[in-house]
């Protein structure tokens, strides 16, 4: 695996096809160095690789036009859309040129009467539910950064509300995906649910940007709860934290959120947040629902905890505490980050079933302690999900290697456990190693011939995926 | 399209392959006329077209073995469950092998702890269900008849609970797929997410068989709710009860089941059950949920009801009363068949977002009205979803290509509303022309590619799902 290496384009861009694609774009196509290096990194700690171009779109045929050129000169495409991935996603490994949608930010459609939205894949996830308010629905899925709604999509991201609302294979109706080849795939039906043919949609989401490009997005809504409530409870030990959510879920109890975070998180948050937190095994509840179902799920999960000896039961009933506690949860990432000036974060992902989350998080917690790089644990622990953060400096291949030789073990550990490599982040550059320990070698050659058939030019985010 | 017409296979086997597969099956190979008889049928309207051979098998590998035989000498193969299809996807258009599934239904996995199962293909839901008893969990996923899961998966099925629980899409954790060579796809994962690579997962589900022949299914499990009711009430107008649940669904009322019946399908099913049910528009409801839960939301939806003109609100609270009632649903369609002896079903099964149900079934209540053949309406309306069952003379062309028509009409009048022409039960011989109308060309195209990359030879489940 590469290392951090000064980077440059793989190679240069095809007179014809920048001419060709000016005339197009005009001043939306961009050349300059600093804009490519925008477009060239990702949040990952991947060493920027820079497209050749970038180029600002604003519509589907405007994207079917700069595809289809593509495919004509055999030129990579990438797409972008916040820069909020965070394994490797948009490093322009054979150059190319990065498609920017962060532009196609409109909110086509808002139908409250049928609990649906289409937006254009720039549209992000908070940008969507300003456009909500006062219509009594919201979108529910919320991986943290403000990501768009393609990037999403294409990374089949998921995040804090998944437990009860689904990642985001469970909230699209549909999708507008320019293919490789540059023309438009539109799903037109907006159904709840479809048996007609093969599941095209589901194929582009998590497709990292490898088979097409996601040009809009339709999803699901989902009524604004009456009531709900949010609480953090602090717990003696990890095990201890995590077996009260997998009982709770045993139970039958419907948790909207329950994340942890660990001591190292929380004090990372405190220092960037001003916050208050105690510093140990935290859970950060939430519970949607009517003003009755909200007080007697509370109540379970407050006995539950209490039997595993969580203290300090904190309630945040109003919208602003709330708000605030997520707000903090949100900031893990960037506060670690902060905690260790010039790191980079390698981010393992690993998602066990439920019943073997405690052993699988305990593991990964003494593969961590061994090791001397800061690190930290955090996760969506309802869906058996957790990331451990270990902070290097990315100019020190050996941290960075060690890093790496960490996350494969902690991936080893949940692969042995019938567990994924990747619960929410996607593959990236990051994971493709690591795929055939849960789909085989079939599986590989699988994934292979669909992208073959989708892209039999390569051209499709080339390098990221499948191998 | 084919009507009924007297069937043979299309051509022999070579003679070597049944010799290799008779060393590899003994007696478990058939080819008798009646067993292939059986083979070649589904609950469609369909004429019978038998296969040359049924191959009763046993295990996965066995799975991969016929199936690598079929493909070295180019015969063609149809996954066999429980023959309760209904759009023809058994149908053996072109010869070749039935792998009857029946026997593989060997429960490999109960995980209560992980609320997860794994079964071989042939097992049932029932059957499922009743492995469960006494582990506080169940199945949800009811299409009515005793479907295998293997076909539940291969049709994308849903039925009756899938507007709280989800259809198999959401309910399936891992597959095990033989694929066209003969090769062996198995995902280890169990997690409850994934962003590792592409979805192989939901790329099978609703194949129909078309892409690989699924032999083992790993299923999410849900905790038996503390507390269920269901309910009948009779309403003055079909539009009346429609509304009553959309209005609900609105409001965030999770309702678990939400089924409509017409008068036909009531009279149907007095003749059939000798029950007395009143016989007009009726609702079928059922809540799920904590004590408290479940009357918090029945009290809202006989609210809604009673406002929409609902009477006659009648309780079943009582397990033995609530499993009457949803026997008594699910006995409508082989109800109707009966009512018209000799008969076959033309059904539609167009789905649509659930802001257009009422002008939807509206239109396709007028659309019958204007024909002269027997036919009733129902359907899971929380989702959008309905079937007209349109009773014919399969010996009367006549009969067969008006409701073929009528059929059209319907699935356009979906289309127009963006909805599609099938909800879950797949597209079969059935459907086939009507996909361009919700994924346009270029997503037949995507369909084809997919076909062709996975199934290069087209031996699997030939003339199904896609063209």
């Amino acid at each position: 695996m590469a290392t951090r290496t000064p980077s440059s384009p793989a190679r240069g861009l095809p007179a014809a096809f920048v001419e060709e694609l000016r005339a197009l774009l005009g001043p939306r196509l961009s050349l300059a160095e600093a804009v490519r290096a925008q477009h060239g990194r990702d949040e990952s700690r991947f060493a920027a690789c820079l497209p050749d171009a970038v180029a600002y779109v604003d519509s589907t045929p405007e994207v079917a036009q700069a595809v289809a050129m593509c495919a004509r000169h055999g030129v990579p495409v990438i797409p972008y859309g916040a820069g909020s991935s965070v394994e490797g996603q948009l490093i322009a490994v054979q150059g190319g040129l990065s498609l920017d949608l962060s532009g196609m930010n409109a909110v086509l459609a808002l139908r409250p009467d049928e609990l649906s939205a289409t937006v254009q894949a720039g549209v992000t996830r908070k940008q969507l539910n300003e456009a909500l308010k006062g219509t009594g629905l919201f979108f529910p899925v919320d991986p943290g950064a403000d990501a768009t709604l393609g990037g999403m999509c294409a990374t089949r991201a998921s995040g804090t509300a998944a437990v009860r609302y689904g990642t985001m294979r469970e909230n699209v109706l549909g999708l507008t995906v320019v293919t490789a080849t540059g023309e438009v795939f539109r799903q037109s039906s907006r159904a709840r649910k479809s048996a007609a043919g093969y599941d095209l949609k589901s194929i582009f989401i998590g497709s990292e940007g490898t088979l097409g490009v996601i040009t809009e997005v339709t999803v699901k809504l989902h009524p604004v709860p009456e009531a709900m409530s949010a609480a953090v409870v602090n717990f003696p030990s990890l095990s201890a934290a995590v077996a009260t959510v997998i009982q709770a879920l045993q139970m039958g109890v419907p948790v909207a959120r329950s994340e942890y975070l660990d001591a190292a998180n929380i004090r990372a948050i405190n220092a960037y947040s001003k916050t208050q937190l105690p510093e140990s095994d935290l859970l950060f509840f939430e519970f949607h629902g009517s003003p009755a179902a909200v007080e007697e799920h509370a109540k379970i999960v407050e006995d539950l905890a209490a039997q595993n000896g969580g203290r300090d039961f904190e309630w945040a009933l109003h919208p602003e505490d709330r708000t605030r506690l997520w707000e903090a949860r949100h900031t893990a990432f960037f506060a670690l980050l902060q905690s260790r000036p010039g790191c980079r974060a390698v981010l393992t992902d690993t998602c066990v079933p439920i019943s073997r989350l405690v052993d699988s998080i305990t593991g990964a917690r003494a593969i961590l302690d061994a090791s001397g790089l800061p690190c930290a644990i955090g996760g969506h622990v309802g869906d058996g999900n957790f990331h451990c953060a270990i902070l290097v400096d990315p100019d020190s291949p050996a941290e960075v290697e060690e890093a790496e030789q960490l996350n494969a073990r902690i991936v080893a550990l949940a692969q042995a456990m019938d567990g994924t490599c990747s619960g929410e982040h996607g593959v990236g550059l990051h994971k493709i190693r690591y795929l055939a320990g849960e789909v085989g070698e079939t599986g590989l050659a699988l994934m292979r011939q669909l992208k073959h058939a989708f892209d039999p030019q390569n051209i499709m985010n080339p390098g990221k995926t499948i191998a």
